[in-house]
């Protein structure tokens, strides 16, 4: 057992970074011998030297310049927690050029500049690893690319935005709207200040090319998710949903089938006895389908300074393992399904008058379209008087044909505004 | 990437052998990949050279002797999938011996003869994987391992029997008694004609020790472990659990504290709305919770031929690609708890005389005993004329004190019987 230590350049020493730099100090004993030799932070790089941070800092160097720490002499694995994709796409490219292992908790980067990241590391022949960019603390990519490795995975269903999930959940349980949820989320540190990332699904749908890439063997295809945000889930739609036996819940799917590869990231009605149904709060929660395993389901932190750590000093320790392989070139690739051609169940709901002959023209017109009801509930409550909510859920039909639906329901004199309308997951586990 | 294949002498061709094969011939190609080198059973040990078998055998030697498939020149790791601690320990000893890495589902062998093989193991310096042996297709052993290895494990809760999962669960969904569920998971193929194994709770106990052994670095210590099984609750038990929020599971748990490792398997109350009370059926669950991730969860089929097979080929994959270490020796030494002396809430149901002063006497003994009582609900139902149970929970006291109440109770003219008694857990996550 080697005991020189593995030396770690830090960049960034933000929440996750002093997380990062606390983890490996409380447990040093444990960590050493999990990973055959001690793990010690030499350098760390930070916007302000001059800082008051959470941990000990007195064995490390601190520097301003994310590049210098990266490539620097004294560093043999460089740890990447300043976030964004401008200055850590510069750093981890210098460092894996120097010839140094990378671990990130980046999704952005990973997600936004993986193919050129990866290139870059089999060039130099040095791993890439990044198990704190999804799911924050629960090992999902290990469980992926190893611990599920004997399947063909054909689909992953993930709750893998905390902000998306505490909003939902929060609206759910107590009738909330969207706008003071937030606020809510923001006062707990549980969104950022600007929460566009979150709450427009943007961040879920990094995680979520993350995920396939490596469950499908395929290269990274942001542009081709299909992405919904939470805010367009309002307070009825939540209790409706109760009301049918579903939870509407920020749904991550990737999904394998002979006609290619489906990828979307919107608000989802779930079966209420489905595993990920069950999960709530800021909790995120995936559910993976192979061939051999059936399901497995995943539950933990998706966020937190800790939980994170918990995942980077993992990769860390494969790293000091050599148990990360440089990330291997694209393998197959399959063609992208068109969403609109996806068939699945679908929630509608309108605002229509409150008069004789309403539901006949409206159950006509999905009747034209050959869209199959398979529920209806009239509901009066919270609607301005002289009108009514008609929420719908259909048989399977295609997403297209919804989409033509909802133009001609949007045109209907007697109804009123937009019409709301997610997809239904008829999945149980 | 070396082309050679990496060749497999597979001990034992039952269900799981059948299954392994069968998933490393339809996924061969990606396999091939994710391993670096295609995976090649080539001889195989069975005790019927002639039986028709469910998968194809043409390229395999088939033999009668384990130790010749084991300890083969053309073998290059060996597969134990015979079960049993007789032969299978024999074979995979000899493997070592010739210097071959074993990968093997069997937890009877692990948990009762791991120091053994794994004294062998690191004198020859090989592998042993047993992803397979706890918790079926859900990766569990990589997580605690290697997907939570920056944590101090503090703490699993885990269901990690299917059958008797799938009795609770039963039994509790149709108030059924355990008898007619137990011939029905027989019938299912969810039980073996001798039950014995699985429903006293030695099965559970066998994997416990393999789950603590990593958590917490320690010797394997199946004797410290305090066991009982599911025979013990009756329908009444579950009915009573559910009226007062709780599901009754069969629960693992190890727990590390200031005082040293707490060891259980039993029938315990669990909060309805905790992770592992929502886990049903044959299904598998296990909680983690570590010092930096907060609680993770695991869920997934713990038994069946295809779901174990995905995780002895993850493992044939971690070994084609030097992922495993061999087995580092026992690490620190901790005291283990005397369960006696552990805290926790009780529930208690004792049969008495439906008669005035009964309760006096009940709640004065539990006074004398210093217990206190959180909430205590008569139940007529389902009890002969005459006669009433009492259903109580308690708050926070130690199982050496509901014992000497146990005692007491059972002594009183007024209880009819075993008064019942399971442990209650106070987890939320």
């Amino acid at each position: 057992m080697s005991q020189s230590p593995l030396r770690i350049g830090l960049l960034g020493l933000g929440t996750v970074g002093t997380g990062t730099a606390r983890v490996l100090a409380e447990n040093a004993d444990s960590l050493t011998r999990r990973a055959g030799r001690p793990l010690a932070i030499v350098a760390a790089a930070v916007r302000d030297l001059d800082a008051e941070r959470d941990c000990d800092t007195s064995g490390m160097r601190l520097e301003r310049d994310a590049v210098a720490v990266a490539t620097a002499a004294d560093v043999d694995v460089v740890v990447e927690l300043m976030g964004g994709t401008g200055a850590a796409r510069e750093a981890v490219l210098a460092a894996l050029e120097a010839g140094k292992p990378v671990v990130t908790a980046n999704k952005a980067l990973i997600a936004e500049h993986g193919p050129e990241i990866f290139e870059q590391a089999r060039a130099h022949e040095q791993p890439v690893a990044f198990e704190a960019a999804v799911a924050g603390g629960i090992p999902i990519i290990k469980a992926v690319r190893e611990g599920l490795a004997g399947n063909q995975i054909t689909e992953i269903n993930g709750l893998i935005n905390g902000t998306s999930n505490f909003i939902l959940s929060k609206m759910a349980s107590e009738g909330l709207d969207f706008a003071p949820v937030l606020a809510e989320a923001q006062q707990l540190g549980y969104a950022e200040a600007d929460p566009t990332y979150d709450v427009e699904g943007i961040d879920a749908a990094h995680k979520l090319a993350i995920l396939a890439m490596l469950a499908f063997e395929l290269p990274l295809a942001l542009d081709r998710i299909r992405t919904r945000g939470v805010g367009q889930v309002e307070a009825e739609d939540l209790e409706a949903a109760a009301e049918l036996g579903y939870r509407i819940k920020h749904l991550a799917v990737a999904r394998r089938s002979e006609r290619g590869v489906e990828l979307c990231v919107e608000p989802t009605l779930l079966p209420e006895q489905s595993y990920l149904a069950k999960i709530d709060g800021v909790m995120n929660g995936v559910i993976v389908a192979g061939s051999a395993v059936g399901s497995a389901g995943f539950y933990g932190p998706g966020a937190g300074a800790l939980a994170t750590a918990s995942a980077v000093v993992a990769d860390l320790i494969d790293v000091a393992r050599g148990r990360v392989l440089p990330e291997p070139g694209p393998g197959k690739t399959l063609p992208f399904v068109d969403p609109h051609t996806v068939v699945s169940g679908h929630y509608l709901r309108v605002q229509v008058l409150d008069e004789p002959g309403v539901l006949q023209t409206l159950t006509g017109l999905l009747a034209d379209a050959q869209v199959s009801i398979e529920s209806l509930v009239q509901k009066e409550l919270g609607t301005p008087a002289g009108w009514a909510q008609i929420v719908m859920l259909t048989h399977e039909v295609s997403l297209g044909t919804i989409d033509q639906v909802l133009v001609r329901l949007r045109d209907l004199p007697c109804v009123q505004g937009e019409p709301v309308h997610f997809r239904v997951s008829a999945r149980e586990d």
